[in-house]
């Protein structure tokens, strides 16, 4: 991990970092995260593989760099996996709730969503921030089949997004988060441990 | 209800027709559901409230019309409520499932999606499509606090049909429907009947 992807100062560039991430851009839409390379980021960006490894680090932080999310999720989601299966899912809403409740954090994250739905978004999340962020989430906890668990824990958490923040359907998008958590937690928890059919 | 909604051949005049419809969505969009009215959107289009009513019903109908779903989703959710509270979620779900699976339905409830996203869109879903067609499944079911609960449920099933349809997260979106309806059932039937906090 590096501080590439945090908020605050970035290090490069500009100009040369923005273009590697235009170009990371373009190929995850494109290819998916398991066929793109940094080698072919890196080509075509007109630099060399070493800088877009200087800059941005792993293919995965490259990737959630290219989210360009407000946060880098993986510290926001390492600490739930820390401290064990038990709890896991009040955790991670909690998290996932207060990082969503800053109205400082909310306008990038709403960018990400709407980008959801324009060409290539699917692509991003289903073959970059599943495999990148999520599924390691899972094995952190210790979860058998975690791929087989983790479309139905996306499935909550991303309705819970549009209904509380994109349709702000009340009185859910009024609700303490205390009391959202209290109501979706067990949800979580049990896609995280059911027997699977 | 009207046939007017129903997939195949719709009454009235086509331009006529079609006229209400665009000022009936310009209404509902700018004002929600509440505030637009049958004489208001008579008024946009330039025709007789009379006629608004002839054509499409009730202010409800109207709505539901004016979402251009590939069918009418009372005439799908009617019979789920009235077979009473036990199973209501498995019921829900299967018949759900049932339309999105269809691959002549499904191109029209993609579009309708994407409209959420849309300037308007929210407000369609949030004013009109709750009132207009899941509340009154809640309040068929007897639920207490039906507004209070059906957020949530409106959750989970608007982020399965973002998991499965529009993102297509495997293994979920091959998975058959039963198997969906399987895990994803109790937590709706939950949300039907937990006590609230």
């Amino acid at each position: 991990m590096t501080a590439s992807v945090r908020r605050g100062r970035r290090p490069g560039a500009p100009d040369t970092r923005a273009a590697i991430l235009d170009a990371a851009r373009d190929q995850f839409a494109a290819q998916g995260f398991g066929r793109t390379t940094i080698r072919g980021v890196a080509g075509a960006a007109g630099v060399d593989p070493a800088l877009v490894h200087h800059y941005f680090g792993t293919k995965q932080d490259l990737f959630v760099a290219a989210l360009e999310l407000p946060f880098d999720p993986r510290e926001v989601i390492g600490p739930v996996a820390e401290q064990g299966i038990d709890g896991a899912a009040e955790r991670l809403l909690t998290v996932f709730l207060g990082v969503w409740d800053d109205p400082e954090l909310r306008p990038g994250l709403l960018g990400v969503v709407r980008g959801i739905l324009e060409p290539g978004g699917p692509v991003l999340i289903r073959d970059g921030f599943l495999p990148a962020v999520v599924l390691p989430l899972a094995t952190a906890l210790g979860l058998d089949q975690p791929e087989r668990r983790m479309p139905f824990v996306a499935s909550q958490i991303i309705g819970l997004i549009m209904a509380r923040y994109i349709l702000e359907i009340e009185p859910l998008a009024s609700l303490p988060a205390d009391q959202v958590v209290a109501v979706v937690a067990p949800t979580i928890q049990r896609y995280f441990e059911m027997p699977l059919p």
